[in-house]
């Protein structure tokens, strides 16, 4: 029996990094060569194993280990990634995925016991379209036709004309939602891409859920004034009460415990050095694993808007961007994953994930789900200087196994 | 004798209005044929009086009533206006002037005690090339020739093209400079394009002088990061540091008596809603009339930017962008322009001005200078609505006018 080979997936990292990356990161952008370049190399990876392998209707990649039962569990991860971007995102989470169904198939003679599937979910990143999570949405139910029917590129091309080229019918995407049928537990592993893990000095985690988003601009409607002629007192300055926005929403994410608030841009008019700003619009982006706390942090927001507004002699006005609530993931594979993780280091933390994944849609469309993260040096992603250590690496592999096991344990007993 | 008369000035004002505006504003944009057809039509209004005309080699248009003396009063403003611009900004200045030559020359019987001369300054606005002052600047002497060499318009016409177009050879702009000669005093009236007389409910001011301008970006250098896995603690949120600075120009304005501070523009990179911002580019204009104040505003607000930037694990680096001493006006004349103001209309008032006019550039050169500022409606200018109540500008023709007698007596004596 070969055992679970964690060094072999740093291995075929690398390989993938070497075929598919450049001195600028990896270039495995959804509907390109390259990304279909990674997925021919993926299925080759897996072609010494018995499994069903399909491409469903939106797209996703589906890797079949049949089991004794026809309860599934589902393990996903993306192999496309952001152009530039890190070499472990999404990727990691498929060759952990890959090692397991090895380690499974050799374990169980071919046959474990409830049917384990692989999934490679198509464009997770959106780099190309915009909109993330592409694939899992589809399957999930959640996309919105309408609206990703008017997608475009950067050259004009539509979203349902790019999947045409790569053999998907945009029409029936969401027939893909078949595939979640049977399926009793979705685990998912990903590089934290925050400083969590960093600052903690702990490789692993059990993800509570993927947080709650809020995400508004907001405009203060001045009076733009000569700089010059204009005194102090006299002013209705845009900029100053979208400036005082800024520390007000440390003070409001403070309030709410885990929550983090980010203005992510601004924009003045008439924007130039003599005249006072007239129209400032920044945008604000809230986000807490709690909805309770998430909308108490939109109110603080805005009643604070309409004060310091109000301050300045000013109007504003407030327009949603975006907004999804708070996909909390499952207690019991939540504690799965954190006694696999106590089993492979010792400690575990449990913490919330800011950005949004694949796993929130799955969980969304009623599968009981968990993540576990992986310390991230630098505490950042979607760039060529992501990096995990080795050790942490293969310490994902191990624990990710183990929280498999469990998760089939578990899947039995229901 | 015919004496000085006020409502022809208004009515002038009202015929220029209908001559060279339309429903969006004044349009005497300069080295514009709409532009020419003002000047054509300011020639027509002198046709009856004995005066030298000329335009100099900066292409400033000379009105000369000669007198008793060589000592020269002279009398300023400017036909040009911004696009869309207001009826009364600078031609306000002129028709006043005109009126008061043909008061002298009535009284006088063509010889006034002095050389009056009244000056139409070519290009106060700097609208087409982004540089102000251009007529009085190079009469002045101030005027850079190797930067406004390479100014162009947005077609891409460089400013000495546009200049020979309109008969002006840009290599000799400068030998303007003799206009000065026996220049013993220099008056202009201007609408005051801020909020102070109205609020005060004051007619007219004495001019104080012009401010110092300082006018800087500042950019604070922070780091990209996930607005969704990156908790507050951890950011170097470049944009939370150029906040700080808005509240903060307030309290240094506040400190410094009469200085004004505008941060007029926001830059914020990536500039994204899901990232924190790395790098954020604010301007800064600070003005003062007096110069060690205007020194101390500066240091004030390097001082606080360092601070933020330090609270925030950031760096700061600032970049001039411009700067202009202040220029107080003549202690002389300014007493002579408030008896003005207060033998015409009971109460005066005096006061910096924070807009540049081209009364700096004389009073720069030397010549004894003061402005006399009448009330702006709605405290606007540089735009449609730029207005002032027709007695008020009755009132600014009369006072103007005692000021320029006041003027001739004061040289007299010189």
């Amino acid at each position: 029996m070969s055992a679970l080979n964690p060094r072999r997936t740093v291995a075929e990292l690398k390989d993938l990094r070497a075929l598919t990356g450049d001195e600028n990161g990896a270039q495995r952008v959804a509907f390109t060569k390259t990304w279909l370049t990674a997925r021919q190399w993926l299925r080759k990876r897996v072609e010494d194993l018995p499994l069903e392998i399909h491409n469903d209707d939106a797209g996703n990649t589906w890797f079949t280990l049949a089991g004794a039962s026809p309860k599934c569990l589902l393990i996903g991860g993306h192999m496309d990634s952001v152009p530039n971007g890190g070499w472990l995102d999404g990727c990691l989470n498929v060759l952990a995925g890959v090692e397991i169904l090895r380690r499974l198939h050799n374990q169980y003679g071919g046959k474990p016991p409830v049917t384990v599937r692989l999934v490679d979910w198509a464009d997770e990143e959106g780099a190309r379209f915009g909109k993330s999570l592409f694939g899992s949405s589809a399957c999930s139910g959640n996309l919105n036709l309408n609206e990703a029917r008017q997608l475009k590129d950067k050259d004009g091309i539509k979203l349902p004309d790019a999947l045409r080229e790569v053999g998907i019918d945009f029409e029936h995407v969401k027939e893909s939602r078949k595939e979640l049928e049977n399926a009793f537990a979705y685990l998912e592993l990903h590089i934290e891409q925050g400083p969590v893990l960093l600052d903690l000095d702990l490789p692993l985690a059990a993800v509570l859920g993927t947080f709650g988003v809020e995400r508004h601009a907001i405009t203060f409607h001045g009076q733009a004034a000569h700089s010059g002629s204009t005194p102090m007192n006299r002013r209705k300055d845009a900029f100053l009460a979208a400036a005082k926005m800024s520390p007000e929403i440390y003070r409001i994410a403070e309030r709410s415990g885990n929550g983090v608030c980010t203005i992510g841009s601004c924009m003045a008019k008439p924007g130039i050095v003599t005249s006072v700003v007239e129209d400032c619009r920044i945008t604000l982006d809230q986000r807490h694993l709690d909805a309770t706390a998430l909308a108490t942090m939109l109110l603080d927001a805005r009643i604070a808007s309409e004060k310091y507004a109000r301050e300045g002699n000013l109007t504003v006005t407030w327009d949603r961007l975006w907004q999804i609530d708070p996909c909390p993931f499952n207690n019991g594979l939540i504690n799965l994953c954190d006694e696999a993780i106590r089993e492979t280091c010792g400690k575990s933390h449990r913490m919330p994930s800011g950005p949004l994944h694949d796993a929130a849609e799955v969980a969304a469309a009623g599968v009981p789900t968990v993540m576990m993260f992986v310390q991230s040096l630098h505490g950042i992603s979607h760039n060529k200087i992501e990096d995990t250590k080795e050790d942490h690496l293969e310490m994902a592999v191990t624990a990710f196994d183990k929280l498999a096991d469990k998760a089939i344990g578990w899947i039995k007993q229901k």
